[in-house]
């Protein structure tokens, strides 16, 4: 793991300078197009040009199983990640039907389903474990898959060729389970404060899975010392690998936009263990699981959108790309007040 | 204005619910779309089909002048009105840049500029005056420019020949004050409640605006009885025919995607004109403009985005198109539980 030392790119001032010089001269009242400004001038800094550009767009969905399953915490059963991993390749997704919409690559990564998907054309076969152990009764994952599971997502990374923008998406059945107690672990909250229904669990079911995962953070009390020991304790392997994507990506200099609850559990945790990257994390949309709000406020940034969805898959960040994109556009493309004879104010 | 009392199209609630019905056999956990579904549920009634399509828009600017400039309330000179319709037609306002990105159409109408544009190509010369009068020494219009206005938001309509959405902008130097006026007569609050900084008065400035607004409304007070006596009396052009674009929209089964605050105050005007119009319209953006929440709340729907955007020009709805035709693309596209042989909860 020692690629996570190495620091994170650093942005461009000179580019973020040029960016907010050339937005004050563009046809328009000063600070008229909201947040669109300040994201094309964040873009400008993070891509080091005047004009900053969102077309060529890295998706990569990692998938695994969770051994918490078996506790009962998700509405879904868990045959339902590899029909998913299965759905993803064949196009009937919703990131699918996003990705294609958009023009971005999607490449779908099984870091660890419960079971195998090599029959699968298209998935990239990156496993680290049949799922991760249950981790209401031991460690998640080893070490060893920790670091392994880390490494996937870095070279998942390395492998879309310095995309202008990578987003990640996760799928595995249980994996709000393991979000929200590394959440709990990493903020020193109690597990029913980001606890929330999932894919679709009852009041009961909430209360049941706030149960499992006090009793998981219990056993492990004693060893969550550090980000990387509550990832490892907690899971899962698509959670690393989402960490492992995004630290890659700021030391790359790729610009990140990040999905939901899951994702921004993975970048609080890679917020913990390289804060330098924080820049190149901007996140897309508030979720509706309720345990967002407080991952949001912990990495202290404002999602652009709130349209209530809760899906996972990368789909939020994927629906919030077309307005970073016509973000960049107005940037780029308006007249200055000087070419089109517009007096200023 | 006889055409006024043609009633509404009325939404397919056949295809409501086979949309409805299809969004839960989608491959997601039930609601994870949020919105999304919604809008997608929504637009299939609306236009009559179990698949809503957005590809064919319409964006028309309408632009004119307002007397009551005369009073020093806005941030820019009355010129800027026709300096930005030459921006409008030659490619380098906001609303060029995202129509040309969105690829959707985009009609630019003079309603009544101060000075003509007939020099300017592309422009269509529907001009009911050179500009509104002053309205804080008499009526904004005349009631014929009233029937005039109202009828080139209705022919600039029906000219877009059944687009699959509507989009409508506006620009006129001052017309946030006339909106303003407009909404603090149709909801009874005063001035004060309704007046914010329009392209950026400082609070001295959004303070005399709104003493000029209340000037005007108790001048016309005896007058303001329903929403076309309230149109006439406090312009402008633009908001005409914007709210007679509207009720068109309706009429010919159009839905209509409404901009920020004039746009939003143009649509309630319209609502109070022919309630039955109401499901046609859907709120686009939340303006920073802060009289808008006050005149979205009377509207009683939530607006899609909020970005602190507050140009107008029709800006808010066109930023907004992409997540409605991703809301479309999801609903059409993705596979049902069935097709992808997925388990459902």
């Amino acid at each position: 793991m020692d690629w996570l030392e190495d620091a994170a790119a650093v942005p461009s001032e000179t580019h973020r300078q040029q960016a907010a010089a050339r937005q004050s001269e563009l046809t328009k009242p000063p600070g008229s197009l909201g947040e669109l400004e300040a994201l094309a001038i964040r873009l400008a800094a993070l891509q080091g040009r005047e004009k900053p550009a969102l077309q060529r767009v890295a998706i990569t969905i990692f998938a695994a199983d969770h051994g918490v399953a078996a506790e009962g915490v998700s509405a879904f059963p868990q045959e339902v990640t590899v029909a998913m991993i299965a759905n993803f390749v064949q196009g009937g997704a919703a990131i699918s039907v996003l990705a294609r919409e958009l023009g971005a690559s999607l490449e779908v990564v099984d870091v660890g389903a419960a079971t195998a998907t090599g029959h699968l054309a298209g998935v990239v076969q990156a496993r680290v474990g049949d799922g991760t152990a249950n981790f209401c009764l031991g460690p998640a994952m080893s070490e060893q898959q920790l670091a392994l599971a880390l490494a996937v997502g870095r070279e998942a990374l390395l492998r879309a060729e310095r995309p202008e923008l990578f987003i990640g998406g996760e799928m595995g059945i249980a994996n709000t389970t393991a979000a929200s107690a590394i959440a709990a672990a990493l903020l020193g909250l109690p597990a029913a404060a980001l606890s929330g229904p999932g894919t679709g669990l009852n009041p009961d079911g909430v209360s049941h899975k706030a149960q499992v995962i006090e009793r998981a953070l219990a056993l492990h009390r004693d060893r969550l010392d550090g980000p990387l020991a509550v990832l490892q304790h907690l899971g899962g392997f698509e959670i690393a690998a989402l960490c492992g994507a995004y630290i890659a990506a700021a030391q790359q200099g790729v610009p990140v936009l990040v999905d939901g609850f899951i994702s921004s559990v993975a970048a609080l945790l890679a917020l913990r263990i390289r804060p330098d990257i924080a820049p190149w994390l901007l996140l897309s949309h508030a979720s509706a699981e309720p345990g967002h709000a407080t991952v949001v406020a912990a990495i202290g940034q404002r999602p652009i959108i709130d349209l209530g969805m809760r899906l996972g898959e990368g789909s939020g960040a994927a629906i919030c790309l077309p307005l970073l994109r016509l973000a960049c556009a107005l940037h780029n493309n308006m007249a200055t007040f000087a070419e089109a004879g517009v007096a200023k104010e």
